[in-house]
């Protein structure tokens, strides 16, 4: 019997991960007075071995050994052959996806989390504030926090900490705390309540009051810690790729195509950023990174300066924004909804490396179902915008009868989003747009504000 | 670095199920009239594929290539050492676990579901009605339908239905029909209904619910599918052990104790059967299924014949009994909540092959969150039960100084049922016990009634 899945032998699993710094010209992130930030600077923020990895251009970096009996728990992860969903599209393509959603928590998330508790313990913190969107993050770090023995608080965006109870309950059972955000605890959750009781909130909130929690500590044991966007998360998340390069090798096949959703870009990246490194080396790969319609930082947003929160507590980084002002549609893909974009994913759309796609949340959902019923496990929804595009290129393929290899990353499942497959199966869930005017109004905010004209819809 | 995980290579597979009933001497099922059934009047149940494997008394028998091709999704499943859990207990025991909660559905139910999907296909059938308690079941044989393209109708006992509606979605995702029972479309609904309209079902009325639609359709191409209990579910399961007994090859280990919780009794058999055939031979093993105190069939319920379900449509069964009209209390191990038990696994207690235990709710979640915390993976409220027996088998060899190894299976994750994890967090979860009075009257059901004295609480 040949298996649809790769299984990497644990003791071949990758000891180091790949930094792309050692590959790509980035522009630095300003801070305040418009100038560079100095590493030093971001101090009270992140401990100091998360700055060195956030600025470093080495472009291995060794995985710690107890980061490794972490990951053991659930990497490596498989390499699947969707043998099922080939035979529903009648496609000659082969199609793979690389399996996130077995850890723990369910998601890519973990990749980060682990290191990022990690580093912290051993630089004396006690104790880690973070925000999160849909769940997966505040999910995978409070499991994180509970491996080393840290404690962790979580801002959970309000819509999301309201419609999804079960995601606080996840963290507390790994003994994290969830608070409601705009919470009454900080200046930027009070000066939001005041300026809106009723906001549903944004992670450009959440993050700032993550940031304010941290830094306000009186103990100076408090850190904060971000769960994509930033250099250091992509470092992290690029095992997934090298493990599927690994993979891919020990059945001799290499992709044609690359797929992964991108709301801050880390699951994108992980997957992406080693195929990245053989395209820079000439090697013939198309690679697309995926977000919805209804939040297209990618596809309709200009490249500029712009902060990764609400209140401007962090440097202004290089990358695609539709504005730190931007408050997304409630599409149920909530980590797809963020304002900005890694700078290192934007600077390779920038350079023409990785080709940005948008879909439909209707589709998304449409190819989601058609995974669970052909592959089994139920995607999340952030794993559906890629899915989407997968069977777009699978179809693709077929028209052009061509045996294209595909390979996606699966981000996580499906099984705290529910409620939203309940939405889409009963023809209640609606196509989510966004609005010319709203892009164009958001990105007033820049000094280099860009010609409407730009952000339209085409 | 040496993994925590013993991963079978995927060529190491095994490829036949073991048959307990090769090695015990069973009492037949009797029918109506008092007399043993013969196999062919089970014909409108059951294909008959699975009539035969019933009543085999095979050693080994052939998995379908179509099943391993499904179980190829993600078995085998890993067997973990619990590193974490044996360092915070303190204990010299090693800890390993066999996570079955790492299929598409989440549980061990597809082992069986798969096959049953299987030979009901390639036996013409179109439609197979069952159903469900807790919702780990009837996601199963829907996850199964889809990958064989039949349809999949489910009756879940009502209680379970209002309080876990993300259950039905994730039937639904995979195609699947979930109606709350009783429902007004059976007459055992209608007279369950009648009787009391705010009901909230029991799995005794679901499983006479799902055998008369599937009878009582016109076509003739609908069949009935149990999901514990009989023997032939027991033998789908066998893959648990055999897997894990080949693991245990590999690193050269056999274990001293071997754990499993048991409603009906599948998840315990597929582990602990293999092993059981060792016992026979000689070798010196403790074998314990774990039930909850609130649901004690193998601990205080005489061994009679019984039916499995309330009309009366089964077979009356030789297995430990609390009387097919018992009521469990509504504890959140909702898989635990079933009056019989296995005739196989009743069998064997009554041989003292194995020995039965029985664990309350609140130490079985005291068990789970640790589990949580230390091991990463939120484990289902049945899995929880067994873990307290775990923690309690440690903590003993602690007492003893003695380096015992302990396997347990890990029947499912928790994800679908946090509800109850934040009810014991909050401190909100209430102790669950059963009246004597309670089993006292149910049993009165029994010819043969037992004296009150043997069935109270000591």
């Amino acid at each position: 019997m040949k298996s649809k899945s790769v299984i990497l032998p644990k003791d071949e699993m990758p000891r180091q991960w790949y930094n792309i710094l050692s590959d790509i010209k980035m522009n630095p992130p300003l801070g305040p007075d418009g100038k560079p930030v100095n590493p030093e600077a971001l101090t009270p923020v992140f401990p100091m071995p998360l700055i060195e990895q956030e600025v470093s251009s080495e472009r291995w970096i060794d995985i710690p050994e107890p980061v490794l009996d972490v990951y053991d728990i659930w990497r490596p992860s498989p390499l699947t052959r969707a043998t099922g969903l080939e035979k529903a599209l009648k496609t000659p393509a082969k199609i793979y996806i690389k399996n996130e959603g077995l850890s723990p928590p369910g998601s890519h998330k973990p990749n980060t989390a682990v290191p990022q508790a990690y580093y912290n313990k051993i630089s004396g913190i006690e104790k880690i504030t973070t925000e999160t969107g849909a769940g997966q993050w505040g999910s995978a770090l409070s499991f994180a926090c509970a491996q080393f023995g840290l404690s962790c608080k979580v801002y959970m965006v309000r819509i999301s900490f309201d419609q999804k109870p079960y995601r606080k309950t996840m963290m507390e059972t790994w003994g994290g705390q969830c608070i409601s955000s705009p919470s009454p605890y900080t200046k930027t959750g009070k000066d939001a309540l005041a300026k809106d009781p009723d906001t549903p909130g944004s992670l450009a909130i959440s993050i700032s009051e993550a940031i304010e929690d941290a830094i306000g500590d009186k103990t100076g044991k408090s850190r904060y810690s971000l769960g994509s966007v930033l250099n250091h998360v992509m470092l992290h998340q690029s095992i997934i790729g090298l493990e599927a390069k690994k993979q891919f090798e020990i059945i001799g096949e290499y992709p044609d195509i690359v797929i992964g959703c991108a709301g801050g870009g880390s699951n994108f990246a992980g997957l992406a950023f080693p195929f990245v490194a053989d395209k820079i080396n000439g090697k013939e790969i198309e690679i697309y990174p995926v977000e919805p319609k209804a939040c297209p930082t990618m596809t309709r947003s200009p490249f500029v300066y712009d902060y990764g929160d609400i209140a401007g507590y962090t440097p202004m980084l290089p990358m695609y924004s539709l504005g730190h002002n931007f408050v997304p549609a409630p599409i149920h893909a909530g980590g797809l909804r963020y304002h900005g974009m890694a700078p290192t994913v934007s600077q390779l759309i920038k350079e023409g490396l990785i080709t940005p796609k948008s879909v439909n949340q209707l589709d998304a959902y449409k190819a989601g179902v058609l995974w669970a019923r052909t592959e089994g496990f139920i995607p999340a929804p952030e794993t559906n915008s890629a899915l989407a595009a997968v069977v777009e290129e699978a179809l693709k393929a077929k028209e052009e009868g061509r045996e294209k290899i595909i390979v996606a990353s699966f981000s996580g499942h499906g099984l705290l989003d529910l409620t939203a497959y309940e939405k889409y199966l009963s023809g209640e869930m609606a196509e989510s747009v966004v609005e010319d005017d709203d892009i164009i109004k958001s990105c007033e905010v820049f000094k280099d504000y860009p010609k409407p004209e730009i952000l339209k819809s085409t």
